[in-house]
C-alpha cells in the first residue's frame, strides 16, 4: 500500500465523521420549511475539504484531529451558508447535480436556511471552559464570516464592472474562496495548540490552496464532464462571471474578432447564446489561457507545499502535501 | 420635573450612545455595495429599544449600564439583519419612511448586508478576558439568532397555512418579536452579573413586553397615521399577514358576509384591492377585535410589570416600569 492510498483512507475516515455529524444536526427540528432545506443542503455530499482540513491541521501541529471535528463542521456550515445565499444571488438552478434550495423550495426558505445555519455554526465552537483558546477561535471564525461576505460582494460588483483586473480578481477570490480554507486551517491549528509561526504557515498553505483551487474551478467550468461538475458546462460564462480565463483573455486578445466577442461578453453580462460557447472555448485555446490557468494554479499549489517547510514533519504534514497533489490532479 | 421626564432623558442619553456607535461601525469599509446599505440601514433611526433595554437591565441588577452598550449594539445589528432579510421575503418597499435596501440597491446587496451584519454583531460581544460570563453571552446571543430565524420561518409558513390559530400566532411572535428583546434583557442582565433568578425575571419581562408590542404593532398597522408608521396603512393586510386582528376576527365571525370577506383574504393571501381595506376595518370594528387587541396587549404589559417584583428596586427597575407605560401609550 502506498502512502497516497493511506491518506485517502484517512481522508475518507474524517469525511465519514463529518458526514455523521451533518446528518443529525437538525434532526426533528421545526419549522420544516427552514430545516428541511437545511438538511437537504448539508447532506448533498461534496469533498468536505474545509472540515477535513481543520482536522488535519490540528494533527499537523501535534494535536488530536478529532478535537477539531466540531469546529470543522461549524466551518462546513458556514461554507454551506455561503453556497445557498450565493445561489440565490447568481440565480443558479443546480448545485452538485441537484436543484438549488431556492429552486426546490423558494427564496425565503433559502435566505432563512442560510441565516440560521450561521447560528448552528457558532453553537459548535468551543466555549472558554472547553478550550483555552476559544476567544481566538471565535475571532478567526467571525473574521471568516465577514470576509467571505466581502468576497461575494466584490464578485457581485464584477457583474457591473467592465474592467476587472487580475489584481481585483485575486483580491476577490482571496476573500470568497481562500478565506474559509484559511479559517479552517487556522482554527484546526489553534485547536491543536499550534504556535503563531505554525498558524502562519498553515494560513499561507490554506490561502495558496484556495487561490489555486478557485483558478482550477474556473478552468473546470469548461473542461470537466457535466456529471462530474454537477452543473452545466460553461455555467460561469453564461452567468457572465469574470473568471481567470476571461480576464486573461481580455488581457491578451489582439485580434479584432476576439476583442469583439470579449466585449460582447462584458457588455451583455455573459454569453448571449449557446453558439458563443464553442467560439469562446476556441478563443481561450488560441490565446493559451487554459495553459495560463494551469500554470497559475500550479504555482500556488507549489507555494502551498513550500509553506509547510516551517512545520515539524509528521503524518499530518505529509497528508497536507498529499492533499495538494490530490487537488492538483482534478484538472488533468 | 416628574420621574417620567427623568427617564425620557436617560433613555435619550442611552439612545445617543447607541446612535454614536452605529454611526461609525462601518466607516471607510469596502466594498461599498455591501457597506453603504449597511450604513443606510443602521442609521435610519428607530427607538433602539433592544440596546437601550440591555443597558437598563444591566443597571437593574446592579451593574453599570454603559458596560452593556457594545452588546446592546450587537443585538441592534442582529435586529437590523432580520429587518433587511424580512423585507426581501415580504417584498416590502418601505421601512421607517424610507426605501428598503433591496429596493434602493438590489436583492444581492440586501442579502449580503444582512449576512455580514451578523459577523459585526459577534465581534461586539465580549471575550472571556473582557467578561467573566462571556460564554453565557455568546450562547444567549446565538439562541436569539436561531430562534428569530425560526420565528420568521413560521411567519412565512402562515402565508400558505389557512388555519392559523392564536396559539400558532403566539408561538410565532414569541420567536420573531419577543426573542430579541429577551436576548437584550438577558445579556444586559448577564453583563451586570445578575443572578439566575434576576435573569429569569428580566426574561419574562422582555418576553411579555415583546408579545404586547407585537399585538400593538398589528393594531397600529390600521390605527396609526401613515407618517408615524413609516409604511402604508394596512400594509400587513395587503401582504396577507395573519395578524392578531385577522385571527381573532376569523375566530369570532358569524355573519356570512364577514366570513366571505375573511375567506377571500385567506384564499387570496391578502386584500385584493384598496376597497377591501375599509370593509375589513368595518368588520374588525363590529367584531370588537380592536378592543380585544388592546386588552390582550394590556394584559401582557401588566405581566411584564409584575415580573419586576422579584428584582430589588432601583432607578433602573423604575425605568423598566416607565418603559412599559411609554410603549403602552403608543396605541392611544
Amino acid at each position: 500500500m502506498t502512502a497516497g492510498e493511506d491518506f485517502k483512507e484517512l481522508y475518507d475516515d474524517y469525511l465519514r465523521k463529518v458526514e455523521t455529524q451533518l446528518e443529525c444536526i437538525v434532526k426533528d427540528k421545526h419549522p420544516e420549511s427552514m430545516y428541511a432545506p437545511f438538511h437537504y443542503l448539508i447532506t448533498g455530499g461534496g469533498k468536505r475539504i474545509r472540515p477535513v482540513l481543520a482536522m488535519i491541521c490540528a494533527g499537523a501541529v501535534g494535536g488530536n484531529p478529532d478535537d477539531a471535528l466540531d469546529c470543522g463542521v461549524a466551518i462546513e456550515l458556514l461554507h454551506n451558508f455561503t453556497l445557498v445565499h450565493d445561489d440565490i444571488m447568481d440565480r443558479s438552478p443546480l448545485r452538485r447535480n441537484r436543484q438549488t434550495v431556492h429552486e426546490k423550495w423558494n427564496e425565503a426558505s433559502a435566505i432563512l436556511t442560510g441565516d440560521v445555519m450561521i447560528g448552528f455554526a457558532y453553537n459548535l465552537l468551543p466555549n472558554s471552559k472547553q478550550h483555552a483558546r476559544s476567544d481566538e477561535i471565535y475571532k478567526t471564525f467571525t473574521r471568516g464570516l465577514i470576509e467571505v461576505c466581502e468576497g461575494q460582494a466584490y464578485d457581485m460588483d464584477f457583474n457591473e464592472k467592465k474592467d476587472v483586473s487580475l489584481i481585483d480578481y485575486l483580491n476577490m477570490i482571496d476573500k470568497k474562496t481562500a478565506k474559509l480554507l484559511e479559517t479552517a486551517a487556522m482554527i484546526g491549528g489553534t485547536i491543536g495548540m499550534g504556535s503563531n509561526e505554525e498558524l502562519n504557515s498553515l494560513q499561507t498553505y490554506a490561502n495558496c490552496l484556495g487561490i489555486a483551487f478557485q483558478v482550477q474551478d474556473d478552468l473546470l467550468d469548461l473542461t470537466a464532464e457535466q456529471a462530474e461538475l454537477g452543473k452545466r458546462i460553461g455555467q460561469d460564462l453564461f452567468e457572465g462571471k469574470k473568471t481567470f480565463l476571461i480576464i486573461k483573455a481580455i488581457e491578451k486578445a489582439k485580434d479584432e474578432n476576439d476583442k469583439n466577442l470579449l466585449n460582447e461578453f462584458v457588455n451583455n453580462n455573459g454569453l448571449m447564446n449557446e453558439n458563443q460557447l464553442p467560439q469562446m472555448i476556441d478563443l481561450f485555446t488560441r490565446l493559451n489561457v487554459f495553459d495560463d490557468a494551469v500554470s497559475f494554479a500550479d504555482s500556488y499549489f507549489n507555494k502551498a507545499k513550500n509553506s509547510l517547510a516551517n512545520l515539524k514533519e509528521n503524518q499530518y504534514t505529509q497528508m497536507l502535501h498529499w492533499l495538494v497533489d490530490t487537488l492538483d490532479k482534478r484538472k488533468k
